[in-house]
């Protein structure tokens, strides 16, 4: 297990539009189970694929199970049993020596561009990039879970 | 993906006593979510554990997704996310040519013994043994998810 601690901000669409990217990473995930205590989720990116289950957050932090699984496994556990899916395209960037997780999501959550930091510790300090807005830690309307169910169009 | 194409028979008790039997595996499991469609369950074994996501029995059939994970991983999964448990002991024991599982659980379900067959085709013929009697492939109380919330005691 791992204990996951992360902090999640909004991020603004012309400032980002301006930043020099990497190449994206495609995701396609999907829940095969999510309530307020655990979320079971099946994600393929263009070349693997992960089983993940996570707890429930207390802070920043919730724990982790994650397992590489075959991407054609995770294709067939999505289309079999995800009861609600999301895509998303990926970029990892680093700014001040921390690493950053920009999604940017598709479908019915197009225009949400959200950006994540892993933390070893609740208290790490790191520095803000000029293209992050609002921090959305914790709110769960931001949770890709429920994003997956009442997605960004809808709001 | 694997289909498990499986059938499974109660055993008599005194004739089991009487059987030659290999050392038995002690097995914990539970359910991290179970319904009609999909069960997703965590299993402990002596040296290893599994994620094992299984979907909804058709004949003898069903699609079955099984990742090892490590065992501390498993006790873990269980500790956090399980809603319900059995544990058993497993004897594989070979009879006729064919590998038998033999199931005998403890707890709330003592005094239950039942043995299971996988087959590479629905219509494979095998030979019983002398010590199975009734099959109850597809009879749902004799299901282990649930066993593990219906337990064989309260019967």
């Amino acid at each position: 297990m791992a204990i996951e601690i992360e902090r999640k901000f909004l991020v603004d669409q012309e400032k980002w539009q301006l930043v020099t990217k990497p190449e994206a990473m495609h995701f396609r995930q999907g829940y095969i189970f999510s309530d307020e205590k655990k979320t079971i989720r099946v994600r393929v990116t263009d070349t693997e694929a992960y089983i993940t289950i996570k707890g429930s957050t207390a802070g920043f932090s919730r724990s982790e199970f994650e397992y590489t699984i075959p991407a054609t496994d995770g294709v067939q556990l999505l289309d079999n049993f995800a009861t609600s899916e999301l895509e998303k395209y990926r970029y990892r960037i680093t700014y001040a020596g921390k690493l950053w997780e920009v999604d940017e999501f598709l479908g019915d959550n197009q225009g949400l561009l959200m950006a994540e930091i892993e933390l070893g510790s609740e208290d790490e300090e790191f520095e803000l990039p000029p293209w992050v807005t609002t921090e959305v830690t914790g709110d769960d309307r931001y949770y890709n879970a429920r994003l997956s169910i009442y997605p960004f169009k809808n709001w």
